[in-house]
Parts: structure tokens; C-alpha cells; sequence
């Protein structure tokens, strides 16, 4: 069980800023109350302000608490967008059942998926637990124009998965999937 | 660079097993030619039926090719729904400037994100990487209704954010803050 202020579990990287600042705010031992409501206005009060008062400079990234939070979320949102892909190879390539319902709604959210990532390719972001070539801020309009190609097949592939026709759904699947490669390739380390 | 079939980084775990299965998919040295459109076409085949042989039992988590991609997805699309979320909350403390299409689209995006993580509780995903409680398994209908008591007050955040009203965006943060909180502390380990 979380307990008092452990709500800031939310975030976790911000209860130790909140312990620091507002001693009172440590959870103490024995049974949470049940969601005291003032308590919990409190808490995100406390919250928000710990929120705000994490500053990480360069523009580009300002939406980042961190460099690391940018590198976690782009690869976060890459996974989420691979995992829902999958599902459309797996049907593309006659394995799993085609269904069309199950393939439009997994390309659409795939196509969703697919606009995060390259906000948090930001000053800074380029060290750190990350496979980010160089290249991608040597090269930023390539890597734009990379990025944007893969949404564009993305587009085409929800487009396509929308009609329930498996041939166009394969077609547009198979370019999709040379957008990511070509990407990988000119800015993706081993 | 990547080289050859090395395009299977998309679907990383699946480099070895296609590996295993066809020895000339290995890479090769040398300089990669520029995207041969045959040799794309015969990799992703490739690709997508090494996608499908990956098999997990379990009806519910069917959609994860193993349990341990069911957790990081979850975990993942969390994450990346509480980078939008903590954007929102920066402008509710009014330690970051108020734009009301910032928070729109913040909101929005969270929303959207708040609809995937509980797909990937299926089973034997109890283990391993995660701060899953068992009662996550133990308690279904509790938990089942945790989760949509947080996607509902996030549409409302969604909705407040609409009208730009930032008061009305205030109202709607801490009751999905406190959806957050509730479910953190019932099935959420430290």
C-alpha cells in the first residue's frame, strides 16, 4: 500500500524533492486514511509546484523535466508504436487471423503513437541510454523529413487497415516498414 | 549504420530468431546498399512471420508476444501518459505560463494514452519487472473499475481543457490525480 504523500508515486522522481522541501510530507506508518479529500488537494498542490520548479534549459526540450525523461519518453513511444505494429505484421503476414476491425484499430493507434516521438529529440537529449546517432542533430532536416516520411506511411497504413482490404493493408504495411528501416539505418546506433 | 536484415532493430528481440532460422539473414560487413527495394521486401516477409511464431499463452495477453512486453508496454505508455499529465499540472500551479492549446493537446494526448496500459494485466503478467500488486488479479472488478474511473476523469480533463477555462481545468486535474492516486495505493507496490 502507498501511503499520505506516496501519491506523488505518480511521480516518482518528485518525492524526494517534496520530502526535501516540506518535511511534514514523509508518509508515515499505519493505514492510509481513505482519500481524505483536503489532504489529496494539499498533496497536488505540493505536487504541481515540485513539477514546476524542475527546470531543464534548451527550447527544444523544454517540455522535458530532464534529458533523460526525453530519451525515456521517445523511446517509450516507440515501443508502444512497435508493439500495436506488430499486430498488423502478424495479420499481414497470414500467422495471426486477419481482422479488420482488430487491424484498423491497432494502425490507428499506431499512427498516434507515431507523432510523439520526435518532440523529444531536443538539445541535450543526444547523451545518455540512448542508441540517437549524431546524425540526427547534424542532419535535423534530413531527420525531419525521415521522421515525417514514417508518419506519412503510418497515415497511408490506417488509411488502409480503415478500407478491411488485406492487399492494401500489406501494400502499405510493407512501405511503412521501409520508412522505419530507412530511419533506423541513417540514425540509429547498434 | 545498420546493415542488411540488421532493419529486424525495428523488432529487436526478433534479430536472433530470424537469425537462427535463416543463416544468409545474418548481416554482413561492408557498406549497406541504399534501401533495395527487393531486398526490404524479402526481409520484412521475413520479419512478419518471425513476428507470428512468437507465441504466449494466455487469451488475455494474447496481443504480447511475452509477458515481459505486456509489462513494458504498460509500463511505457504510462510514462509517456504522465509526461502529457505533468504538463497539464505545471500550468495548473501557475509556475508554468498558462496556454490553453497546450493544455488542449496535452490533455488530449493523456486521454488517449490513459485507454492502453490495462490491455497488458493479462495473465502471468504478475511477475517479473513490475510494481504490480496481486491484487490487480485478485480484485478484477475493483481494479477493472479503478482503471476506468481514471480514463473517465481523464475525458473530463480533456473536455475542461477544450474550453480553455483554466479554472475548470484546475477542478478536473485534482479529481484525476486523486483517479491516479486511489489506484496507486489498492495495486501499486512501492
Amino acid at each position: 500500500m502507498l501511503k499520505g504523500v506516496e501519491m506523488l508515486g505518480i511521480f516518482p522522481e518528485m518525492g524526494d524533492i517534496v520530502r526535501t522541501l516540506i518535511p511534514e510530507a514523509a508518509p508515515k506508518s499505519g493505514n492510509p486514511p481513505v482519500y481524505p479529500q483536503r489532504k489529496n488537494m494539499k498533496a497536488i498542490s505540493i505536487l504541481v509546484v515540485a513539477a514546476a520548479t524542475i527546470g531543464f534549459s534548451g527550447a527544444a526540450s523544454a517540455q522535458f523535466a530532464k534529458p533523460e525523461d526525453a530519451i525515456k519518453y521517445r523511446k517509450n513511444a516507440l515501443f508502444v508504436m512497435q508493439q500495436h505494429y506488430a499486430r498488423i505484421g502478424a495479420m499481414v503476414s497470414g500467422r495471426a487471423p486477419f481482422d479488420a476491425k482488430v487491424a484498423a484499430d491497432n494502425a490507428a493507434i499506431a499512427e498516434s503513437m507515431s507523432r510523439l516521438p520526435f518532440a523529444a529529440f531536443g538539445e541535450g537529449t543526444d547523451k545518455g541510454d540512448t542508441k540517437a546517432l549524431p546524425e540526427i542533430w547534424k542532419e535535423q532536416a534530413k531527420f525531419k523529413a525521415a521522421a515525417e516520411k514514417m508518419q506519412g506511411e503510418m497515415s497511408k497504413l490506417a488509411a488502409a487497415a480503415k478500407t478491411g482490404n488485406l492487399d492494401s493493408i500489406k501494400m502499405a504495411f510493407q512501405s511503412t516498414s521501409g520508412s522505419c528501416k530507412a530511419c533506423h539505418d541513417d540514425f540509429r546506433g547498434k
